[in-house]
């Protein structure tokens, strides 16, 4: 059989997909198997199974990432890996993470069922403690890969329970002696669903990832004088909670006359003292902007805080903002986007360029490998929920781009 | 002497502040006087006390609100009423209430020391239980003497430790013979620190109190849709923060578009699910609207509902807005105004009309007797608070205006 010709076996995914989800499964469909759980390592020892059954061997770092190998055809080209995670969110949902791994164990099973031998080793990794839900931050293992964070820092991270991230590794036996990051490879490919309402909402398939935006998050503290609602005449107010609001609005307008991809968002806002006749004398929200480019995000916050510092003076209050976080946006490799979107066009799938607007493990493997991504839709946008739900068939559809995303780059990369 | 040059005695009046301050007296300068506590009764013994030395004869009634009566020259007239109330909040001032049954006990001395005879009986009045800290609502013996609320209601009214207010007025002693409302007087009026800051900050020492204005009171629910701030396009959202922040300003547009009187106030707002990369789906708040006329402040509701409908039409949520509270304007007696007018003119003092903003015994008086109250300004409007303060000229001067509007409306009514 041609390469050209492989195609994934949706059904065997689709059952791979339910099967998993057991491990861990809730009584309204999703899935709590936090990283390292008796749960987690159910699926770990699924994962090890399956692969091996495939023709893999399958081993882990020190992090505990596992990775699935198929040898290739050609000695001294490092493998191109294919991955994401099998951890959960406390309430998550069946799809999140778990269709990037098993879409790489449907792309094993189709190299396998063929006997096709690809030129680079194909590797699939499940990256431990994506999600940040039993162990802060998220994707710490594969930051710990890519250089972010040492991995003496994430393996003294502990859960709620006083559990450090270490023990939990050797209980499950899952502290490898390879150390974390000195694993080679060529390239990296993830495919995942959108957790965005965008490729439902325009009829897209496939949406061809191009990079993760840059994010900034702020604490807006306004402060002004509490006063009787009833006896302070509104040209001696200094009412924080209308200067919020004023601010609260031209955090949207930032966002709108930085579009179509400037997002802004206040998700928390606290108003003090909180009486119905009180005028509020101090009220702190916090501010998300996001944007693809980080120089449009660089102007973003210009905007920002020449708004928030021009309607403190006109409301007669002061504002202080305080930056809280920021991540620089991520530009995925030219040449495995352009595998992506090839790979999409010779299939025949709607298709558009997206920017990925949460984080993934792709976003920090970009960082030291050659790395693109693939979404599909998932229902309504929801994710990190119970609720989260995806269509066979495109889940079906992105483990066919991913297939042929890897085959083309298994052709165009030399990388030792 | 000639009644109209009686004056208060200042210092005198100061002193009685300050001495009876020590009932209750907190260590930050205010009182915590909680109605009928011991504290209460220690300064109802001294009222007693003070106006009996004054010549009065001082009882109560059912609801326990005591009545110091200097009688008149006149038979068959009815009193001419002069009071406030004695109870604080549990961090209260010094000057909240106290100011008009103490400014009532200066005018009795002035009258007093004169040996002057007035036509009307004149008694002085201290409500029961009018901040409403111990016993819900507040105005509550007030509100019984003008049929407002119902004795039995009242009594039954339990504090945080379930004790009655029957329990404790029976404790105290204070539950009378005479039935509360069943206490005929021919007008009455009312001494009281401003609670705001209008008559502080144009330099006013006498606030000549037309009426207290309406107030209405709404709970609003914007529902959106929560969903991933990083991933949900702006033009995709239900954002009901933004919603929220938008008609926290229109609220404060409505106001100012029906000034100079016209108040808004959103003190409360709940946003949910509160998550600083989480678009709010839910947000709550409360709307506070004022005005001393009913018809303009139901033009202010019809243009705050229509703006708030405009609003969750355009930002794409629901809006549902929910009537908490009602209360209409209050308009004083022409004539009764017409005397503190005169009386503060008379006397040369700075002056200007004012609405009460907050709710006082007046505003229930006002219903069954010519009514009108005077206010003088206090420090920074601030009040039920221990910073509480007001300076003495200010107090004697109010006192002043208080002894000759009584004594303008002794020679004016002519009331059974």
């Amino acid at each position: 059989m041609r390469q050209s010709n492989l195609s994934i076996d949706g059904t065997a995914l689709w059952r791979d997909l339910m099967e998993t989800a057991a491990f861990g499964g809730t009584a309204r469909g999703g899935i709590r198997r936090l990283a390292l759980s008796d749960e987690d390592l159910q699926v770990r020892e699924w994962f090890t199974r399956t692969c091996t059954a495939l023709g893999c061997t399958v081993g882990h770092d020190s992090m505990g990432n596992q990775f699935a190998r198929r040898e290739g055809s050609e000695g001294g080209l490092s493998p191109i890996m294919i991955g994401s995670h099998l951890d959960t969110q406390p309430t998550g949902g069946k799809f999140d993470g778990i269709t990037g791994v098993l879409g790489g164990v449907a792309l094993l099973r189709a190299l396998h069922e063929a006997d096709a031998r690809t030129r680079h080793p194909i590797e699939v990794v499940n990256w431990t403690n994506e999600e940040g839900a039993r162990f802060t931050p998220p994707m710490i293992s594969s930051g710990v890969f890519a250089g972010v964070f040492t991995e003496e820092f994430a393996l003294s991270r502990a859960d709620r329970d006083g559990v450090s991230m270490k023990a939990a590794l050797e209980r499950g036996g899952y502290v490898g002696d390879e150390r974390c990051g000195a694993h080679p490879a060529a390239a990296y490919f993830e495919l995942h669903i959108e957790q965005g309402p965008v490729l439902e909402a325009e009829g897209c398939t496939i949406g061809v990832v191009r990079g993760v935006q840059g994010m900034r998050w702020y604490d807006v503290r306004v402060t002004g004088q509490d006063a009787h609602a009833g006896t302070t005449p509104m040209a001696m107010r200094a009412d924080a909670m209308w200067a919020a609001a004023r601010m609260i609005d031209a955090v949207h307008a930032v966002a709108l006359d930085h579009g179509p991809d400037g997002l802004g968002t206040v998700g928390v806002v606290d108003c003090r003292p909180g009486s119905s006749n009180v005028i509020p004398g101090e009220v702190t929200f916090t501010v998300d902007l996001r944007n693809p480019s980080d120089h449009v995000l660089e102007a973003m916050e210009a905007d920002f805080r020449t708004r928030i510092t021009d309607i403190a003076a006109q409301c007669g209050v002061t504002a202080e903002i305080a930056p809280t976080w920021n991540s620089a946006a991520v530009h995925f490799d030219p040449a495995c986007v352009d595998c992506v979107r090839e790979s999409a066009q010779g299939l025949g799938y709607s298709m558009r360029d997206i920017v990925s607007g949460a984080g993934h493990d792709a976003a920090y493997v970009a960082r030291i490998l050659p790395t693109a991504m693939i979404f599909v839709p998932c229902l309504g946008g929801i994710s990190h929920n119970e609720a989260e739900s995806a269509e066979p068939d495109d889940i079906t559809a992105g483990a066919n781009v991913l297939l042929h995303a890897v085959l083309r780059a298994d052709t165009r990369f030399d990388r030792a």
